[in-house]
């Protein structure tokens, strides 16, 4: 069956993401699997996994509520267009892949065009996941960095000589040991 | 001078976050500091360095074009509410770092309303950057790796024994050595 997401809400989702593209595309089908099998963009606590940081992602954050600011959209640097959604409450989820469909189509309207018309599983290869991906995110209390005096979050303030310093500073102070 | 952002556009961001929370008001007004500083919603090539992925960085993609999945939002993990803009084509930008204005306000919706009621001056501490933070976002080809056959961003192919590897399958067979 052919993208059944309403042409608004595929409309809206390009303006948030400033142009159309096939990558977009891909990640407008990603999300409208994730639709169909978890109803994830209803769900109290999605999660997404993305392999990849390409425009599909985008689409991803706009369509199904896991986006990066809210913790629940976790990149995972492989260069895979793979994407795994999981709903903590219902305890499941999937891994799709998607296959490279029309990779030999030049004219880019036409592929998106394809993208679109094409039926989910002749998209993606799917599998099926039974344990949460990620921990959920959590909001940590901010210390401040006896160097450069900015508040940072205490997990992230690394030990030197006594000090409490960030990243940034206490990579300097070690360069120079 | 108070948030000079329409009530609308507001409640859209809102609605893309799913929830509205102090920390996405933090990402509105960072948001329109670029928006007017910068311009940054209607550059050609704008980009965004987050050093934290709390709430606030939603409000920043879904307000000035920098997006996780149109490769100019980066995050660097410093767990610190700072956020460097810049215009690639203007050659400048900025980094502010929020300086946690009513940080002792225990009700939620007041300190919602006190970030967006406050100036600009007063939520943030800001300095000019001269420099791109962060080169442009490449697309690169995709090869197979020889294990799992899934397609994988050439970048992030490793090579052991003669093998083209995706991240996943090469840390498997490292692990075996």
């Amino acid at each position: 069956m052919p993208c059944t997401i309403e042409k608004e809400t595929i409309e809206k989702t390009i303006e948030f993401h400033r142009h159309n593209c096939p990558g977009l595309t891909i990640g407008i089908r990603a999300a409208e699997l994730a639709m169909e099998r978890l109803d994830i963009h209803n769900a109290a606590s999605p999660v997404c996994v993305a392999e990849t940081d390409m425009c599909g992602v985008d689409a991803i954050q706009f369509l199904t509520g896991c986006s990066f600011g809210k913790g629940n959209l976790i990149h995972k640097d492989y260069g895979k267009s793979a994407f795994t959604f999981y709903d903590r409450d219902a305890q499941k989820g999937f891994r799709a892949v998607f296959n490279d469909f029309a990779r030999n189509e030049q004219d880019r309207d036409n592929r998106i065009k394809r993208i679109l018309a094409a039926d989910l599983k002749d998209l993606f290869v799917i599998e099926d996941v039974d344990t949460p991906p990620v921990r959920p995110a959590r909001i940590l209390k901010s210390i401040q960095c006896d160097a450069c005096r900015e508040m940072t979050m205490e997990s992230r303030i690394r030990l030197f000589d006594g000090k409490n310093l960030c990243i940034p500073c206490f990579q300097k102070v070690e360069q120079k040991i």
